[in-house]
């Protein structure tokens, strides 16, 4: 009997338990959480078919476990289970940094063969296993990070269970992981926060009273759990520093322009932005 | 036999014919484009009953005109249809920014008592006739911005107007209108932009492949049109210059505590942030 552990039952691992019992990946998935209440409420949600306590046997029943926990946390998940992972076991995770998990595990010993680092690039700012979607990573890309010390067949099985969410499986390394994380998806979390509190600051009215719907598009990702992002930014320090050093200086050509009145310039640059977010649109829609 | 003269026969125009329509506002509605090709293809959608091509004929036959342009043209064509404007007319505009626009009507004489400056929150990245939409307004804000020159009637007809739309009518002056939008639409515009030219910059792999649906939805404004752009921000210049300083400031802020690994600052500032969000997304769900 094929079974799947999750451990941590949130938005993530309760996402992929639904699409596991979908696609009828295995015949029993049992789910975990530090917070128990966490896990009975995925059992509601119909993502698990058991919350479990005792850790060390369920992973050791496990012929899959997925790790959705907090990143400060994977590594030191890892390694506590790592005693009670079986010879036929994969072990893969769905942390959104890399390096620092994986140089974490390797100051603790041998980087295990069973372990297949992945990411999938979905979410929303809803939290918790009501917001547990079967379909959330269909046709989202999906980073499976594989390293030197895994076995071919562990990597093989973490991407067909991803593939089998419905996701585009990619491959990069944890540094182009980390840098291009930074820049999709840390960056943008990090200036929309920042706007926010802008926002927030005394104004000569109300700005709520102008909104109009591009703002509420803009500003969505402000509304995301801020302790997983104060983890996720701290986690991915260096790259996202450096990411929005590059922003900083596309913004200041375009204010630059507009400053000096160089209208044919400030055309230019908004109509190639233009291009490459029509060109962002038509891959996702491919 | 009451009408209602569309000028411009795009998206603004277009949507407001078909909200007019929707609500049996006029018994009939006129439209003119610059482009006829437009005003034809504001027929074929049913926002408008003709298009016409003698303007000070139509103007003169009209209760109501919308001068929905761009903005570069706004104060001109108010300009040029004002000795075709009768006793019982109403004139009333969509723009995006209004203190230059009633700087450069004020330049040129004395400003019209029937002429009142109004902005719609709403739009899309869309253009065009055929992306009209009668609903949408409904629910937005739309700034009123009455002149000490406007008489009473005109400023009750176009608050009347646009609440028929389903808007939600918002009194400010000219100052602060364009000091809000600055904050609100047009520096998420200037930032998406310079975001997307910063993604198209050469990275060390295609960012494409690791987008997810939070980046998704913070660069749509960047699809927007680049013309009808850099009109608006060389319009409101200074303000959005202004903005933009603060906005800077605020990721300073955040960037600078995560520089200094200062956790405990970071998430209170995202924590704040988060509030900020929350409130402008129950101030339009109320």
């Amino acid at each position: 009997m094929s079974r799947l552990l999750v451990i941590g039952t949130g938005l993530i691992g309760g996402s992929f338990a639904l699409a596991a019992r979908a696609e009828r990946m295995f015949e029993h998935i049992d789910g975990y959480d530090t917070n128990a209440a966490i896990a009975g409420r995925a059992v509601r949600v119909g993502a698990i078919d058991r919350g479990v306590t005792d850790l060390a046997a369920a992973v050791a029943q496990a012929d899959a476990v997925l790790v959705s926990v907090p990143t400060p946390a994977i590594a030191a998940t890892v390694l506590h289970i790592a005693p009670h992972v079986g010879a036929h076991t994969t072990v893969f995770d769905s942390g959104s940094v890399k390096g620092s998990v994986l140089a974490a595990l390797r100051a603790h010993g041998t980087m295990p063969t069973w372990f297949v680092p992945s990411h999938p690039m979905a979410g929303s700012e809803r939290a918790g296993p009501e917001a547990a979607d079967a379909r959330l990573f269909r046709d989202r890309p999906v980073i499976v990070v594989p390293q030197p010390e895994n076995d071919d067949a562990s990597i093989a099985r973490v991407r067909d269970w991803w593939r089998a969410t419905g996701a585009q499986v990619v491959d990069a390394s944890a540094e182009i992981h980390d840098s291009m994380v930074a820049l999709t998806s840390h960056l943008p979390h990090l200036v929309a926060y920042a706007f926010m509190n802008w926002f927030d600051s005394a104004h000569a009215s109300d700005p709520r009273s102008f909104a109009g719907p591009g703002l509420h598009d803009f500003t969505r990702i402000a509304e995301s759990d801020p302790i997983m992002w104060r983890e996720i930014l701290s986690a991915n320090r260096t790259a996202v520093l450096s990411e929005l050093d590059g922003l900083v200086g596309a913004i200041e050509q375009l204010a630059g322009a507009l400053r000096s009145e160089r209208a044919d310039e400030l055309q230019q640059l908004l109509t190639k932005a233009r291009g490459a977010r029509l060109r962002l649109k038509e891959s996702s829609n491919a």
